[in-house]
């Protein structure tokens, strides 16, 4: 079957690969219909996360399940599926506790040997161990490109919105507006946020925040913070979701929370930053930091794309066929795109 | 000045009652603008409740301050405020934990002696206890009659959404589409709810309902059981919001809820009921019962109406003159009305 | 294999049953050291619960892992074990909210065909599916007889204080001291109650409450009211744990209860009950109900169990072996026993 | 009266001050018996924190109410009280959540004109603004000294363990073993851990921890990050309460806490600090901090002293007259000290 590899930092190319097989009780095969380029793809591409030549990239997917192993009760051949960026096991400590995305036995598709050596799904197939967990049937009224969102950008957005306790009234903040950052600002206004500040400096990324209902504050002009104590009555966000993960996202979301209030780094921190401590503790703030929990929202976020509650698929910018992969992340490296969804061409092979 | 005041069961007469005067710190006069007349106050209409011949109706109401006492720092002379139904201290062992609704000194208005001895608002003007817990100042954009469900009706819908806790993507029934009902379909569609079943059997009810966005479903023919496993899949409202307060509603609740879901009974009881324990606890359901905690919820009530994610005032069925009392408690003792909005005529007397 | 069978209402008898095998992946074999009697398994004795002539009783067990079926993870043969009284599949749509108890494929051990068709522990080995959610490794420093607890009495307490939210310094009663009862005591203390109301009218169980440090009282003489607003200067309790499950016990659980406090209703309920909700209602009362989630909570239990925070060994009031289930059963029936250990005596047979 | 003001960095003298009079509704007047040396009270010492030459020390204190203005509620003149170490409103916005330490009108005792000049409660009587709010009574069975824990050192512990969400069975560990740290200790064995590792490096705090039943672990010889792998079986502290404020507690905090952990930083941070935030976000950590919401915990905080849950008269070092003022800081400033109280004399002037 043809799938994206990654060769080398900057190069990605399709090639052919053995097709997946089944090999464990829970395991299921699924024909991929399509699969989203990411952020985190791209961290692979420049080499700051490295992986083996030759893996499968993509943790993004929807397809149609061919196979099932033992065991796997909730999917089966024929039906139309989307998957969840990882898997998890259902019985550790931290899967009884719901807890998934600390799962004890986790593997992310498409990210090499060390995160659990499961090929990615930028390919014609893709083998998916704990299926049960992992997969979810989509329900008919979604097409392909929403669902694609509903096991990873989606549920990080309902994560962070989740985890900053956006409340009915609330005032937002969310740093950021990548395809996280605008998934987070649609789902904490279905949470009932009476309004969402949605800062960046990309023009078409405001403009997009502008429609989904926020209040777009472009960073080229205009003081956030200013914006935020104006609408606030001078008291402060009462969440500020970070989904840039930067030294500087940080300090501006501890400025714009106000007191007693939450801030959520969606955004990625892979190493030490200066913090200002010392206003954390002034206003009392709680930081909560890390990857999503996914799986323990992958639920409701079919619930919302199915009632139309959010609707993601205005970020998909670009649709290409699996075999413009290299291209398709020139064009993502270059910024140009917000998501760009990957489609095998089954019948042209 | 003009209060419309009870007499005897079933008689309301408008009388002239003397001018209120500051008692002690912390207390306000609020001329009022406009008083709505509650389902609680045809309790008290058809001498279930007992008051007092010659009290003071009312409870909900908006208005502006005339004079305040020593100790008051939240609203001055000349504010245009929105009251709460009842007043708390704030300083109680209850109050410190915000339940308000449970305060030890707790006041409320037109209920007479048993209740705090607090003449209501159905009147010119009102004496207004702990002003700072019990009053807010009306954003300019908010009318009168949105304003005046922030202080009851609306902030109870608010107290049963968040005690039932309703999430993005939940499904949620409502059981009698009184105004409080009605006010808890669309903050239940505001908080993020995927679905909002609306069950009544009065055909003008059920229609605001599906005007708000819910799915109206009338005793008369159909049957909300099955409405509510066909939306589901067969697993039952994630929560079901009582708010008529009878035993066939709170069964039809428990009917309702999915396993290890929740039931808010907002609407009034005051007797025995026989209960289905026996699928209470084979659902492992979570009951929550008793009055709304305002004061927890007005601040957000108004960020709500003032953002426009909430607008009850579709509820409005009637706007009358303070004089034409007794005619507007006949039209809503026939429950012709939905909302009686009483305005005194100051320029008129 | 030896196993306690019921044959009819009233009769139990030791017989010959085929030995367990594995059949699925995630199951395992446990050869069982000890198993308890416990107050369901009388439901099924008098008949009010019905199951199969022949099936095998028991559900609390320790033993050793003999096989393990592909697919388990977290077992191995010759672990030292103690079970949950019931399996859980961990990935249907309960299990991934953590609502283990309400999983949709659930079985419990020892009920007949109507709950799994899953053979009971009261025997020499039982077969354990889905051993990696059911199954946990026991600690050396634990007996068998403590061990014993953790997966269905003592996790049940855990739940019920966890339910009733019991914080620092609240004041609890606990209505009903048979096992559960008696657990919830010890673990509302742990929780760092600052007194404990135990209400029995059984002496030796009150006087095993009060060893335990709760404040006994014997419905015999005493007023449980009474003793509660005294102890709580006129308040109530702030979580009431109603461990007998009866129409009487909700009656005075909803009495002692404060003013916006909280009722667990963990006794068994199974039919209609005369439920003063008015009392409910005025008192803003939440009133949660149903079967534990012991697999969400055995992990504690264990930790309870090792760190001797908590030790039901008390309870364990009559060791017998496997061959007098007969007579074990006769003494519980006549409720002469608290808890009644079996033991198979494998070098005898 | 006699009274303990601050002079200069390093100077403290005992002066003759003017009796506070009663100025507005709400205020009362208490003759201190008790008050505490803080570690507060060295950052004013020593010059870090500036106050006004010649302002009153001092907010931890017992004593007797003497007089109440209008609208007093909860205290009367000859009761027996202790207070909380600022005064909140009860009624602006923060206040209204329950979030008391972030009270917009809130005055802190013996912090200077920038904290609401509020002479401070080392003296032989105090000015006590929104008494009802800031007193409670205590009871008889408690001591002075106990009770002078119960509105700063000991509410701050149990805010620490609440916003640490500490819960039956969890593994803590504390950072810093002064009063807070150590009553930290007490309150989350209080809340049923099954182990709290106290981390410090004096030996007589590190001591006086185990007798608290922690395992100490001193900073000179030993690593905290292995006691708590070994402890937990290698997973880390459910949650860790940082009481020092340092950029290597904070780092060492991060490090002991297990994966969807928390960390909370109650002690004090003034300034930017390096946090590595990789590891925050790696481990998705929830990390909160600030100062206590003691009006929130100082009840609970009566309770579990009253009980004899915890006792922290322990820490209790050094009892002087308040003549003595210049020697106890003296003594306190070269952290000879735990807790030093000082008595006015009132016989002897």
């Amino acid at each position: 079957m043809r799938a994206v590899t990654f060769q080398a930092p900057g190069v990605v190319s399709v090639q052919e690969r053995p097709e997946p097989r089944l090999r464990e009780p829970g395991d299921a095969i699924v024909a991929v219909d399509a699969s989203g380029i990411c952020g985190s793809d791209l961290h692979i591409l420049s080499g700051r996360v490295r992986i083996e030549p030759g893996f499968t990239l993509g943790h993004e997917f929807v397809g149609r399940v061919t196979q099932v192993a033992d065991g796997v009760t909730r999917v089966r051949p024929g039906d139309r599926v989307l998957g969840c960026f990882h898997t998890a096991c259902g019985s550790c400590w931290h899967c009884i506790q719901a807890q998934y995305h600390k799962c004890e036995r986790m593997r992310v598709f498409g990210h090499g040997e060390a995160l659990g050596a499961l090929q990615g799904t930028q390919a014609e197939a893709a083998l998916v161990p704990m299926a049960d967990m992992t997969l979810r049937r989509v329900p008919d009224s979604l097409s392909d490109e929403a669902a694609l969102f509903a096991g990873d950008v989606l549920a990080t957005g309902l994560h962070a919105v989740s985890a900053a306790a956006v409340g009915l009234g609330d005032t937002v903040a969310v740093l950021g507006l990548g395809p996280v950052g605008l998934c987070a600002v649609q789902v904490a206004l279905a949470a009932g946020a009476r309004a969402v500040l949605a800062v960046d400096s990309v023009p078409s990324r405001l403009e997009l925040s502008s429609r989904f209902g926020a209040l777009a504050v472009d960073l080229n002009g205009q003081d956030p913070r200013e914006r935020c104590l104006e609408l606030t009555g001078g008291r402060g966000a009462d969440a500020v979701i970070d989904a840039v993960g930067s030294q500087d996202a940080l300090e501006l979301a501890i400025r714009l929370a106000r007191k007693a209030g939450t801030v959520v780094a969606i955004g990625v921190y892979a190493e030490r930053c200066e913090v200002h401590m010392g206003l954390l503790w002034i206003k009392a703030l709680t930081l909560h930091s890390g990857q999503a929990n996914v799986i323990a929202h992958v639920d409701r976020a079919i619930e919302l794309l199915a009632s139309g509650r959010v609707d993601p698929s205005p970020l998909v910018t670009h649709r290409m066929a699996l075999e413009q992969a290299a291209e398709a992340y020139a064009i993502f490296a270059r910024r140009e795109a917000l998501k760009i969804v990957l489609t095998p061409q089954r019948d042209l092979v």
